[in-house]
């Protein structure tokens, strides 16, 4: 791939003010990685450069997956007429302990990756499992994929169910030393990330010892928050000193600070107090709709959380989710914050099109860096829908192009996709 | 294709009790069209019948569709950030008006048809517009597809807009009459459907007119109803004289008998009087989750209607809904179900898997007769699902790869589909 090369196509993208921007055949500049432009005719002197055409394709920016369970992948919607703390026990858990066997895993995260590879996503932040030898698997067939990712080994050492759970606080931690050791130098696109399954799973020092950790090494934490209402209670039950559950994270050192934000999946349940909080330490909501849907978990306030500013993206979250296609997400997004305006609160107007967008693209893309965006240096992530096969009736504008490709992604083909200017390749 | 034959595969199906009823490696015996037993081995009696043999696919029973629009099929997922009363007429009215122009309506009719050709659906209840020669048009493609259809020519003459508004109420039940006279002779699967759009749309002399034809013609009639706040106030101020939305088209006579029942599509807000005059008169709930998130409509008590045992089956809803996929519409009424359990009703408990399979199926296939399963007597309605690709990781039961397969269709092929025990030709 040449460094320095033009790309040509419709293209949409939002700007940081979450409004969506579009040039129908119009040409991406990308140098060194990084956008460098986009242009409504050819300049003169880019004629020269290699052009990588997409006529009458969409391209966008590649979209960001903010919290996804790799090593749920096999059970995606098997059981999802069960609630959170009863399908953890009776799905997930049994699911990840196999996890321990590497043919097992090589199975599974093979098939993620190819999947995740093949649709709409350019990066992603993942859980795999508390075992160091498959997480080390996922990573290394995440790296080859050429997307780039968060992966976390996870932590547990409560609660876990047989053959899933770290024996005691000190242990887990040297494992995870040593897991990071073994990550040092290994990658160029896939980074180590804290991972506390949450404060149900982990006793009081394993939570603090790994906030300690991720200061230790520069590292971000991911981890599950105000999920489900039977799993705050038990929070409270748990760590009955933290005035709620984002403060007990607080409290344990796992929500970081703005440099190394901390991602919270979920957040349905987070008052004004609890945003405040995590907005103060400029924490990434995950926002999870399908996932909250089929565990009945709830909607959670993601249109007002948007509009105060804080930082917010989308995540399919497998396996409560049952798709790594974040147009699914999308759509269950603009979905659940229609009925969240309808059936709770008047005053937070449903997600628009434009929003929505912005939260799989630049909202979920900015907890990488500048990513999202066709904005001039923002790094040059980019997939190439061909919609040939979406049977429009009449000649549709851009956006009506790319509303139709987002409820109807099966009826989509990605053709090309681009991660940091390179593309990937997806035979 | 033989009268008698056996269809061999991994059979699911609900029973009239809404249990799922399983058989791994099974035989469904077909004579005439008709479901004549199940056997886990084949009888030496019918070793020499012909053998479709779909040996490690799912075989369902086909599903049905109990409310779509045709003729909105080239704008689904278009503006779905849009409330009911303005999407109307800002998308769904100007694309209705196209179906004027019968080059237009081949190629959307076709587009529709071969999508649903194509899916889970073998029934359908439909609505395609105002346009007589176009509705025949959809009704000829349809026949020729094999699946069985209702289709109504849909009447409105109020409000529609530009260029969709049928005269006035002489001319409207004159011009269904005509179309009617057309239809006779001309299908086997077939049939006209009375279609008042709603009573918004309806002067009332013509609504009653309508129910007059239906009776006069023993045909049935399909419409909307308590969809959407906004609408039924406006249904208050236009027949201020009923009780309620319902009970306005039960003093029309829309809602005719239990031997021809209606179908109405939504029922959001129906509360228990209404809910109570629906099942009077055996009406069809067309339950559409989809569409009335989409369109920020709320969620219907879909699991309180049929545990009390309303006819209700399931409706994509094309345009409001953006897929022709049943499946999906699964997903979706499981999803809403969960949220109204959380949000509305804690009495309601969520949908059952085996519920929502119910539902798509026999519960919807019932307005069609005995549609919908496999027990003796029903008409042997079959979709075969090929479900190789759906990546499991590890053997799944039966009912896991059914659950699989509706929560990840796209994965999935239609490798073979029957209506009254005969093959339709998918290719």
């Amino acid at each position: 791939m040449e460094e320095t090369f033009v790309i040509h196509g419709d293209l949409l993208w939002s700007d940081e003010d979450r409004e969506l921007l579009m040039l129908e055949d119009g040409y991406l500049l990308v140098e060194e990685g990084r956008c460098a432009g986009v242009f409504p005719t050819l300049p003169e002197s880019l004629s020269e450069l290699p052009l990588e055409d997409y006529s009458h394709c969409l391209v966008l920016p590649g979209m960001t997956d903010l919290h996804t369970h790799a090593s749920q992948y096999g059970i995606r919607g098997l059981g999802l007429d069960e609630e959170l703390l009863v399908w953890l026990k009776k799905y997930t858990f049994p699911e990840e302990a196999r996890f321990s066997d590497l043919s097992y895993a090589k199975r599974m995260y093979t098939a993620f990756t190819e999947d995740l590879l093949h649709g709409w996503t350019t990066r992603a932040v993942i859980f795999a499992t508390l075992h160091t030898e498959s997480t080390l698997l996922l990573m290394d067939l995440l790296e080859k994929s050429g997307l780039v990712t968060c992966v976390g080994r996870v932590n547990m050492n409560r609660d876990g169910g047989e053959n899933l759970c770290e024996s005691d606080a000190e242990t887990a931690l040297r494992d995870t030393e040593e897991w990071l050791d073994r990550c040092k130098g290994r990658y160029t696109n896939t980074t180590p990330i804290i991972t506390p399954r949450f404060i149900p799973s982990c006793t009081d020092d394993l939570m603090k010892g790994l906030s300690e950790i991720a200061e230790k090494y520069g590292l971000r934490l991911q981890s599950h928050l105000s999920e489900n209402p039977g799993e705050i209670e038990l929070v409270k039950k748990l760590v009955p000193a933290a005035a709620s559950y984002g403060a007990a994270y607080e409290d344990f050192g796992s929500l970081l600070n703005p440099e190394t934000p901390a991602v919270m999946a979920h957040c349905v349940y987070s008052d004004e107090a609890e945003e405040a909080l995590i907005m103060k330490h400029g924490t990434y909501i995950a926002h999870c709709p399908g996932s909250n849907m089929n565990i009945a978990s709830g909607i959670a306030p993601a249109a007002r959380f948007l509009r105060d500013g804080a930082h917010i993206g989308l995540g399919t979250d497998i396996g409560g989710g049952s798709t790594l296609a974040l147009p699914v997400t999308m759509k269950e997004a603009m979905q659940s914050s229609c009925l969240y305006w309808r059936l709770c609160d008047s005053n937070v107007k449903p997600l628009s099109f434009a929003e929505t967008f912005y939260m799989a693209t630049l909202g979920g893309g900015s907890y990488f860096g500048k990513v999202g965006s066709f904005l001039k240096g923002y790094e040059a992530d980019a997939v190439v829908i061909d919609d040939t096969d979406t049977r429009n009736g009449q000649a549709l504008s851009l956006l009506e192009r790319l509303e139709r490709s987002v409820y109807t992604p099966s009826a989509c083909r990605v053709s090309a996709k681009y991660v940091r200017g390179r593309r990937l390749n997806l035979s």
